[in-house]
């Protein structure tokens, strides 16, 4: 994995980490649901910005190798069951 | 908040609290990128049922005691709030 | 259902399909994916834009008398059922 | 554009467009909104399903030659950007 996408990827999920235990709190003191559900949401991009972040390491290293090496077929494959799961 | 629906939010948010902890473990170890992205995958659906636990508490709780005592607007306008970061 | 709604969900469908005809165009003409696939996410924005729209109208509308009327069960079963739908 | 991707790709937007003018239909009648929004979602997933299979041509196609000529970091910034309109 390349070193600063590693240290970026780590430190933002240490973020979400403490977001979601924010959000525990949230609940345990019964805040207003729609700040909850917000906060629910803000995490929900932040994974989704490290997913991203995730995809970018595997496009420039294994996907490149792949192809080069004739496994054409099993990065396509990976590559569409990613953006599938980002579609839902 | 409904004790059974604040009891399950706690619950499964500590879960993907641990979840978050086991992603930042995967990247740390280096583990395949693919199977990264799609636990990430699996913790934004999972926070995605918290914030409709959550939104079912709205529902049952403010937005029926809201139009009920005409604030039929600022309940419209929430619901619509919460619904469009869901559809982000 | 509010006029002004009608009217302004009418004319968004009626956008939506002649960009989906534009899609088909650009389909059968070959033209590079990524546009294509940056158009077809545009007419899905467009489109989640729409649903927000008819569910203000139910919001402002069925909702209200729903639960006015005793029937806060149902209401809250088709918003949280939409919500879902949304979040996918 | 691989053949059958191009004509799957084709009809399935056709049926979309289709599916579109029912739900104008739909709103003209003054359906029932929870109706109207399922069939909204409904063409939605059915674009996202679009959206997926032109991703598979791009991958299969530009993205294995523009790799092996080179051209690995306008692949990769591609494929990011339309990953990341999906996660929206």
């Amino acid at each position: 994995m390349k070193k600063d996408i590693k240290k970026s990827a780590k430190r933002r999920l240490s973020i979400a980490g403490g977001q979601i235990r924010g959000i525990e709190e949230m609940v345990d003191q019964e805040k207003y649901c729609v700040d909850i559900i917000t906060q629910i949401e803000a995490v929900r991009e932040a994974l989704a910005g490290v997913g991203s972040l995730i995809l970018r390491n595997h496009l420039e290293t294994h996907v490149a190798h792949d192809i080069r090496h004739g496994h054409e077929k099993r990065a396509t494959e990976e590559i569409l069951k990613v953006y599938r799961l980002a579609q839902k």
